[in-house]
């Protein structure tokens, strides 16, 4: 077993511990962690069938059908980030062929589109300016002429941060026997949701924003009817890792090995919703609506203005517009390396033209705002 | 924004703090993380385009090509489970319709079957009794009967515990011009690896084994062989969230967007990437050889016997045969429940017959042995 080969040192880094700037995250996301769910990062793991393990998978299993008010069996966690918890409803719900309607107002829209556009979909899109909502008509038009097997909106338009109304579109769909997909990542736990009541069929988030958690394990769901869908296909699932059909084997009661899921992240995902729980979802969504309008109140009084019209804005994440003549970059880095304060950029249209704010979780507190506004005094232009 | 549904708290359960058993970790994966790597998990989340987390994807990406012993300039950790870096190299590397010859002497080998399928690969396999491994003979023969454009073998079949011999592949493999992917999940850290010097064109490993982090990011790499492959594409990689394309944008000096990054988890491959460097890789290696040994011996004392023949066991993990008329599940929950220790058992042809005992990363050690003999000499029937 000695190695005949002689080993190469050029990559060799000889690095010093791990030292990491503490950062107040006020961008789109990840938002910092409560220091109690950060803390159960630290927890030695166990096996990933190890009756503890099993016993907290059930924990969480629940506590996701709480935080989206859902009582859909098919309620799990995914294996990483919310990128791949929303592949994860394209790959399990769209056969080749499938015509799937998106409503593309932001970037995650086209995301969508791309996605589903990569397991066969026969895609349609519906656009919006980014920052806008569609309207209940305009949806009732566009199912009407495309009749599609799902339609893909999403709640929290993480680009734009505005929040897309429901009420009613799932009438509409069954209308058309069309599933109802969508995105919450920038939703869950920090604006009000009901997915049974709204008749959602397939939805994901991620852990990092209104759950308070480090990212890495990703919350999913598929109603009776979603899960039918995936029960007739006539193909694989093209996506091994994702595959419903498999993953609800271990998650279900009969624990097959599937992969070996990020232990750690679970517990740190746990402790997010045993916080959330222990609050209450009103509380919770009550705190980050009324942290919101303190920073809208306060941005105002600085003289900047927000993006999205007020009826439409989200709790969780505010686009404010950067003004004339200034470098909205430069802002941002300043606020980064003066004042270890992270809030983003604009993204597609909205390059340039808008920060992005985000008072997620553990972050959506009264003093995250104050700090914030206390730099952006010290760094914008007199 | 008050709502007008009311909240169901059916599912709202009322939870204690975390408590989480501590478990000796001695199966096939995950095992215990070095105390320090599990420290680096509670740090708070920085951005996934902060600068400071920039540097460390760097160390990352150096760090992992010198465990990896490669120069490959795309050589990154996947924001998954090692499944999921597994699923990376298939659908990066599988156009519909590539002829993919893959070698079955176990579970791992079974599952790139089915993935390389839901890619549109035509499949052919070659196939051995698990605990086996192929001979160059047995590997040139099947290259001429199939000229694939992938050939996929498991460097360290976890199920089985057999190390598969390289030297001389990858000169076949160029014959045929056919590419060489190589599952290095339980070898990565523990077992001599020399991706470059065996001419290895794509590879996938886990951060919760060899290299003793917890479950979560897992590495991947390609070489310029498979880069060029990837770039020749007539058809989208199926797969958005492991689509190299896009990833390699993000990881590379563009600094792209693609999705948030587990951060947490990246902070801890760092740590224990930098204790492997620290330690040195022959020194890792032989570790891994010198308590292996020690537990075979020490296995053979009480009367135990190995599956597999010597010269091809692994260093990470060791199937152990189950003696007639113990019932190996019993011995293994009697082990977890009163003493705190976890061992694996068999999968498919393995079932029922032996054990698996891994001995990786921070495990691999003189007390992991003499703890879980001193466990199996209280459990065994005398």
């Amino acid at each position: 077993m000695t190695p005949t080969i002689s080993i190469n040192d050029s990559q060799r880094l000889q690095l010093s511990p791990l030292e990491i700037p503490s950062r107040l995250l006020l961008g789109p996301g990840p938002s910092n962690a409560h220091p109690t769910v950060l803390q159960a990062m630290n927890t030695s793991p166990v096996g990933h069938l190890d009756p503890a393990f099993l016993a907290l998978m059930d924990e969480i299993q629940s506590l996701l059908r709480y935080v989206w008010q859902t009582e859909n069996p098919l309620t799990i966690a995914v294996s990483g980030t919310g990128t791949a918890a929303m592949e994860a409803t394209i790959a399990n719900s769209v056969e080749p062929g499938d015509v799937v309607l998106i409503g593309v107002a932001g970037y995650f829209g086209n995301r969508l589109v791309d996605m589903a556009g990569r397991y066969g979909a026969d895609v349609r899109t519906i656009t919006k300016p980014w920052g806008q909502v569609f309207s209940l008509e305009e949806l009732k038009t566009a199912l009407e002429t495309h009749r599609p097997a799902i339609l893909a909106l999403v709640h929290a338009e993480t680009s734009t941060g505005a929040r897309q109304p429901l009420e009613g579109v799932a009438d509409l769909c069954r209308e058309f026997g069309t599933l109802l997909l969508l995105d919450t990542v920038t939703s869950l736990g920090g604006v009000p949701i009901f997915l049974d009541a709204w008749g959602v069929d397939l939805a994901y988030s991620c852990s990092q924003k209104g759950l308070g958690c480090p990212p890495g394990a990703s919350p999913f769901t598929m109603s009776p009817r979603a899960a039918e869908k995936l029960q007739k296909r006539r193909t694989k699932v093209a996506n091994w890792y994702l595959d419903m059909s498999l993953l609800s084997k271990y998650w279900g009661s009969d624990r097959v090995y599937h992969h070996t899921a990020p232990i750690n992240l679970y517990y740190a995902l746990r402790e997010a919703l045993r916080l959330v729980a222990e609050e209450g979802l009103a509380n919770c969504w009550q705190r980050h609506q009324k942290n919101v309008e303190y920073l809208w109140e306060s941005l105002e009084d600085i003289g900047l203005s927000m993006h999205v019209e007020r009826e439409y804005r989200l709790p969780t994440l505010t686009t404010v517009r950067i003004p004339d003549g200034v470098d909205g970059k430069a802002i941002a880095r300043q606020l980064l390396n003066e004042h270890n304060i992270e809030i983003g950029g604009g993204l597609g249209e909205l390059a340039g033209k808008v920060w992005r704010v985000g008072l997620m979780g553990f972050n959506s507190r009264k003093e995250s705002v104050d700090q914030l506004i206390a730099a952006l005094r010290q760094v914008l232009p007199q």
